[in-house]
């Protein structure tokens, strides 16, 4: 596990997920950290519908990614994540992606949880700030 | 403009639609066909909004695809499009995929109009029955 | 398992996959089958890349999916998985789709083997056959 | 047209591309970007597959993408995109998506030049850097 990160997932490449340049295409790299997000919540908070039965959602407000390596199709990669900085409405996920220790992709996630109707931002509930204070200090 | 049809939609195939065969994914094609039925309802049903603002969503209930020719990037194919077999709350469409006169793919999407909030089918409304009849006789 | 099926692999609705119905998007059950197939061969058979390595790629020529019941976000989906009609190049492919017990889709998918540069259908190799039969007959 | 920009092409929002929070997924856009690329070398640099003629591919290296208001199904956006910063195997290139005038994401995407076969970086050809030159100043 890379200093810093207590979490991590893995994922496999699919083949509708290469391009023609026969490797991953960038865009999947997207998808990949939304499952990793999902499954940092499913084993630290209850789960994504946790939020939503609260009538909140976290949209993505912001997106970095630093691609470093190529992948392939049936690759398995390793997501590391954390969350970080929660403040007021707002959070952000850093990722580490890796190939067996290789580094392949560093990402960085923001997000903001807002009300499910009105997309109003809405303060992190402490219950979701706890669960997060606990899966960091892990 | 094949035999049959009287309408037709042209889409170019995204990079990101290819894959590591070096061709576009037999996914995609799936996309495309819900392209063309939503310019097909654009030009002759008010749109597919004017379903959703009647509180009905029109599900897919299912799909049949032959892909005669692969596809590669950039390419510009032609969706011809029809609706056919409106029944109750069940209508079918059919698609014929052609790259400047060549055959691609034969389609057929199968679709149930149904109550947006339960699900529970709903006969297809009388303004959209006319719609389609008006669209496939012109 | 269902009667005929020996093998399966499951699938967790990620939210990309997901459509503005609320529902997994029709097009990504296509993305699951070929996910399954994927797990199918390297359980079953060296994994694709054993086919790649000869100079051949398996081409999807058909594809027919009947929808029974939506699925949703994070839903865990079990893809019964079987290979059959393995004729000189072509090969079919039946799936049936369920979430703990309850049918959600049923599908099948066609396919030519392929040389990988020319796409001239090839025989399907023997020991390719030897795998799917003994696969089929566990 | 946003000043330093001179260049943009439009995509409609696809079904597909929405997701379970009925806004357009927030990988879309990365889709979208590469759509405005693509469009960008047809008008401006002899197309995409003018590149790989040489032996050559883009690969992407990075992105970066701030959402500043949701997107919906069937929205039309205009994608503004122009290179900047060409030096060596490297260049960038800079967006902003807009519908109607209204400001929906910046983003930008860093690219290498590399030898297909071997994924070397190489130098970006002199006609590519002229033709970026005569888009840019048009």
């Amino acid at each position: 596990m890379p200093e810093g990160f207590h979490s991590s997932y893995d994922v496999r490449v699919r083949f509708a997920e290469t391009d023609a340049q026969a490797i991953a295409h960038h865009a999947s790299y997207v998808v990949w950290l939304e499952v990793a997000r999902v499954a940092y919540w499913a084993e630290h908070a209850g789960g994504y519908r946790a939020i939503q039965e609260q009538g909140l959602e976290a949209l993505t407000t912001g997106l970095q990614i630093d691609y470093r390596a190529v992948a392939a199709f049936d690759d398995v990669l390793t997501v590391h994540v954390r969350c970080v900085g929660v403040k007021g409405a707002r959070f952000r996920y850093e990722y580490r992606v890796e190939r067996g220790g290789e580094l392949i992709a560093t990402a960085e996630t923001r997000h903001a949880m807002v009300d499910a109707e009105t997309h109003a931002p809405t303060r992190v509930p402490p219950w979701f700030l706890e669960a997060i204070a606990r899966a960091e200090r892990a």
